[in-house]
């Protein structure tokens, strides 16, 4: 593993987004959000995905200088056309607005239509809870697993992502594809040859495997439960944006075939329906006596929604981000291609460095 | 199996509940509710629950004469206190009131506390999708399913609901408890003998089991997700209306052992946002898109979110709701004991005696 501060990955990402075209605010916005997955433990929305914006950016698919529209409008709604933004810069700009509409009357939603890939959506919950509000978030992204009782690839593995202000400790961050293992996952366990558990993955034909090369999608959570909630989503926050992504994919028209995503951000003023404070005093107790309670047996620990996430980054913000091999080569080699100084990285913890 | 009409449960459940102390207007809408889950096919919603209903009553758990106040609103949001009513009746309430302030400015929300078993959700959320609404629905009820990594009961198998209208068809209705399975099934696996499927129950002691006599609860469906969901549901239903169930049921206060149950529901006015014959065509063409795929091996139907639930609908509408001899037994017994004339029932399909 070679190690990498969060702030030098951010300053390089950055700097790389700008080099492609991006406004400096923008950029940054996007190294935010990849930096803090990596930063979570959720590698597979960081720096790992480096080479897919730029992809993105160089087929026209993600847009450097986006012209973001204002579709509809009411004093508790927006519906916003993102005209192809990175999705971190759609998702934030949705999201202060969501949040600033919901200070008026406790409640606003936002929508978000043609944007690219939203990262780890509980990015975006978790700031809304730590300005105090509860906040739901779903994300509708093109076809990658299987419809119940279908065959191929039909919805996406669409997340949901709740969050509300914590009491004493951090707020809670609940954040969920509705895939029963994420596609990651899958890679992985076909890297590695480690075999799957029996419902995780179809293979090519459609059929149940346990054999990690013969895995090509994950399986919808619970079966009816994961596709259904996923085709829900796809309601939601494509479909309510004009902005349909099962059904372009799947019939094959020309739109169906380009990445691109939609959302739907639920904001809630805690301090508008409560008091805040007695609201705060209720998840921590919640959670105290979640976390009272006997362990079950081969268990370790009883964790709350992002809790894991939380100490990830307490320890990776000391320690600095772990980069496998192959990403630490990917970046160099984009820094070189695109003449960018690489971030400075090294074998040892950063902690340890400064030692 | 014995058969009834809808319209002869219906008389009865409402000529019951009038008998045990309920305004027939509200009497009415709970049997309307009850009913509605026997003709969808959801029969451990249904009459079966009458005892229970009874006993709620008896033990002054659920109030017959309620007197719901409004204990904060805005334009867009209300939360109510349902003084213990009915769950059907404090649900269509706070339904009417979102879906009255929704059609403003296109959103709105309404928080119930204190209510009692609301039932299916999908009947609330199904009814907003009629009116041209998306609507989604979370309902918290006590623990009686493990939490990820701890022993025991922690958190409820708080079920989500989204319904959006349909095209040509029936609108989407999905409706999902966070629990892997029903306790309604693992009772029917008990009475069986069936083999449950790994990962589905736990027995007392906390340990997985696949034998139906040992199991005590279903397990959170994928672990980690299910029960954050269901701990998210209760931060949104219950805790924003301070009525925590978790915590009080976990740290034993008086009020934990009691049944109660809250719930929150959003509604989105689907004409505010953009044209409702563009919104509905293109559920239309999603639901096409799905229907044209293969079908999954060993699989003999590709469904829609409620479709099972509009088929059965149909057919019981014709032929009558099966009820099997338990519950009939349970009904004639209910039916002498609050002298109230029993449904006509009968040993045929509806049809059949009418032909």
């Amino acid at each position: 593993m070679t190690y990498v501060t969060a702030a030098e990955l951010r300053r390089f990402i950055g700097d790389l987004f700008v080099r492609v075209g991006m406004e400096r605010g923008n950029a940054d916005m996007v190294a935010e959000s990849l930096v803090w997955a990596n930063l979570r433990g959720v590698d597979t929305h960081g720096a790992i995905r480096l080479p897919r914006y730029l992809e993105l950016i160089e087929k026209g698919l993600m847009n450097t200088r986006p012209e973001p529209k204002i579709v509809s409008e009411t004093a508790v709604c927006v519906s916003i056309d993102a005209d192809r933004a990175p999705g971190a810069v759609a998702m934030m700009r949705a999201l202060d607005q969501a949040m600033t509409k919901a200070r008026q009357d406790g409640l606003a939603m936002a929508l978000v239509s043609r944007t690219t890939h939203t990262g780890a959506l509980g990015y975006y919950t978790l700031k809304a809870a730590e300005a105090g509000f509860a906040c739901l978030a779903v994300n509708a992204a093109n076809p990658m697993m299987p419809y119940h009782g279908a065959r191929g690839a039909a919805v996406g593995t669409n997340p949901i992502s709740i969050a509300v202000p914590g009491g004493a400790g951090d707020p809670l961050v609940f954040d969920m594809a509705t895939s029963i293992i994420s596609n990651g996952r899958l890679l992985q366990a076909r890297k590695t040859g480690t075999p799957l558990e029996p419902g995780w993955a179809v293979d090519k034909a459609g059929y149940p495997t346990t054999d990690p090369a013969e895995a090509v999608m994950a399986q919808p959570l619970g079966g009816p439960k994961g596709s259904g909630l996923s085709l829900m989503i796809e309601c939601l926050a494509s479909l309510l944006t004009g902005n349909a992504l099962i059904a372009d994919a799947l019939q094959n028209t020309g739109e169906g075939a380009r990445h691109r995503q939609n959302a739907m951000l639920i904001a809630i003023d805690v301090g508008r329906l409560m008091d805040a404070g007695a609201f705060r005093a209720q998840v921590e107790r919640t959670v105290s006596a979640l976390k009272a309670l006997p362990v079950a047996p081969g268990g370790d620990d009883i964790l709350m929604p992002g809790e894991r996430g939380f100490r990830t980054m307490a320890e990776r913000e000391t320690s600095g981000i772990p980069l496998p091999k192959p990403v630490v080569d990917e970046i160099k080699a984009i820094a070189e291609r695109h003449d960018v100084r690489p971030p400075t990285m090294s074998d040892t913890t950063v902690d340890r460095q400064s030692a």
